[in-house]
């Protein structure tokens, strides 16, 4: 209908920017696949290219905020119902220690780094809890495109980032504590131990619950109950989880991983959700490359503050969780080590929040905003090489190894 | 994170929204399907209940409508997937006649039913106008969950509705030109002859040249090429389509029909295709029922308003859509008569614009919306009844035949 009617029902502008994202982001992702780079920078550079920074023909909104959250969510929900409980709990002790030498490093670095810089002693409390949370969802991606999710170093680093997400929780409540004049060491225990709870009582449990429900799931009348179960409980945890103060796509990814065992011979619900990740997650990808905003950039002081930040972070991430895994091979813990290293959204969003408190200058947000664009961008060709020799050939979403005839799940379509 | 971070990144209340809408949704599909009424109507009722007529957990927003909007554009994109170009022509002499009977029989009654009840020329114009367009989505879905869209009445429906929606263009162009104070008869005439330009060159040349461009797709490195061109073309077509004046999900359709040869043996494309739209179809629906508001039903007179124009609006759909198919069965005429039947939201676009100029009153456009929602509530049931003997048990999309062993495509999962 004219555009009367086009105003009126339908969304033009908002479908424009749809296709312009997913367009430029396979586009990308074939030109980096050629190249014989992973998929995953040739996105997110789409959204450098085509966000506000360069050609300017999309513009961050709330509403692609908002696309880009639920794509990364079915990410971490799919990579969970590839992932069984005990994988994890198997690897807890190990996990735990990554997470911890791996949270600490990059908070010691970003603080005097701050400090060197002239920053206020909450300034660079801020820069250094902006260093500490790694951003999984990248990482999964990758490992999940090589087909290495099921290895022990892929589970330590998706324990870990667990792990992560909850110490990055206690230090953001105490760095704004602090903001705000001071912190309630008992409004921080109570923080971080619902959080905890929550964690542990879904991951342990969440698989019971799901197997003794699933013949009643199968029972269901409603068509392909599974998938419409997964999709419910997925957006059902996402949501609980933000009220016990973790973050949503950890909710998902439990909920993924309290379905992997119930799902194990039932590889259409697999499919059906990696539908819509393989639709939603190049707008996860592609909202993080708009983030950058380039013209900061042309003052030189900016410039090296933000290297000398990106820098810290993946020499820090990648030296505290590769000791956190001591024990194992060099090369184990050198495949975690760098497993950790994008931070992506979540610096991103400790620095908005220190911006919002008006407790960080433009400069240290500018210097984090590209440390977090730069460590996603720099992670995926050093997993590619950490990761090469391990490959796996039937690798069920490989995008690497299509060309084998045999990797039949992800090569039709 | 803490309520802090869950503020700055996370979109608690709308994940919430997401989360109660897909879970009332899938529990109202549970209790029809068990009452043996179909899965849409449960649905769109869910959105009654949970909407502001009801509770109020959930508020009709822009960002769901956009959702719901992604949600019918990618069922109409795997309607197309199912449909050969050929299969549509070869009953496009039938669909036209369906579709030029069933626009000219539901003008006249809403036209003067309005000029009865007081309504002024442009008023009477604009009711009968809303009483034109089908609503194509809510028929595609009952007809894909039975199994039967490669049916002939089913491909006549599909093409009528096309049709259909070009010919509600032409009456809304008319419509609001004479509310404006004047109808251009050469920008009308433009605005038709691009409108059947686009669809009749992108229904018979787009498989031609995804057809030929099929080699090419297999060989792009990037992962599921050929889910992932389809998406492009999805979105892409549908942006297309609404600037020569053709709603989305038409652009959509003819997307999916351009693909449906070089996909015929990749079900994977399909199955990729139904994890987007078995997540996004719900919201549609619900999004359709939360339009309602009861409360303006208190109004007696305008019950009876909205009664008239609902019964005027089924009959005058079945009679004049069933006459089309003048020359079939009577069973084959009454299922395109009923397949016809939901106006959906298109019904209440047009209503909307008529609202927004200010030439329709309050009671008008309460009842036409009230039309809009009942239509689409009567037909899923109707459409069961009237199809009941040819159901396919095989059928790809099945709901209803789930406990059928051998239908394993819809019920795994």
């Amino acid at each position: 209908m004219p555009v009367l009617f086009a105003a009126a029902v339908e969304h033009t502008s908002v479908l424009l920017s749809l296709f312009l994202i997913l367009a430029s982001a396979k586009l990308m992702a074939e030109i980096f696949e050629r190249l014989k780079q992973p998929a995953v920078v040739g996105e997110i550079l789409a959204g450098v290219v085509i966000g506000p920074s360069l050609l300017g023909w999309v513009q961050p909104t709330d509403l692609l905020s908002i696309i880009a959250e639920i794509g990364v969510i079915f990410l971490l929900f799919l990579v969970g119902l590839e992932t069984k409980p005990q994988d994890i709990f198997r690897v807890g002790r190990k996990a735990l220690t990554v997470a911890v030498l791996g949270v600490i490093l990059p908070f010691i670095a970003g603080y005097f780094i701050a400090v060197l810089w002239g920053g206020s002693f909450v300034e660079a409390m801020f820069i250094g809890a902006a260093l500490v949370a790694t951003s999984v969802g990248i990482t999964a991606r990758v490992l999940g495109s090589m087909g290495l999710l099921d290895k022990e170093t892929s589970r330590i680093i998706l324990g870990a980032a667990v792990i992560d997400d909850i110490l990055g929780l206690i230090i953001l409540s105490i760095v704004s504590g602090l903001a705000n004049g001071g912190v309630s060491l008992s409004s921080l225990g109570k923080t971080a131990g619902l959080a905890i709870a929550f964690t542990v009582v879904v991951g342990l449990g969440g698989s019971r619950v799901i197997s003794w429900l699933a013949p009643r799931i199968d029972a269901l009348k409603v068509s392909k109950p599974f998938f419409n179960i997964g999709l419910i409980l997925c957006l059902g945890l996402s949501v609980v989880s933000l009220y016990f103060g973790v973050a949503a796509i950890i909710g998902a990814f439990l909920a993924g991983m309290a379905m992997a065992e119930a799902t194990e011979d039932n590889p259409k619900v697999h499919q059906l959700t990696s539908g819509v990740t393989e639709f939603l997650v190049p707008f996860f990808l592609v909202n993080i490359g708009m983030q950058l905003d380039l013209s900061v950039f042309r003052d030189s002081n900016v410039v090296v503050l933000a290297i000398v930040i990106t820098i810290a972070a993946v020499i820090t991430k990648f030296v505290g969780g590769g000791l956190g895994a001591y024990g194992m091979s060099r090369r184990e813990m050198a495949q975690i080590g760098v497993g950790m290293i994008p931070r992506g959204e979540v610096g991103i969003v400790v620095a908005q929040i220190g911006l919002g408190m008006a407790v960080i200058s433009q400069q240290f947000f500018a210097s984090v905003l590209f440390m977090a664009v730069a460590t996603t961008l720099i992670a995926p060709p050093l997993i590619k090489i950490f990761f090469a020799e391990d490959k796996d050939k039937d690798g069920k979403m490989d995008e690497f190894e299509h060309h084998d005839i045999s990797d039949e799940y992800s090569r039709i379509g």
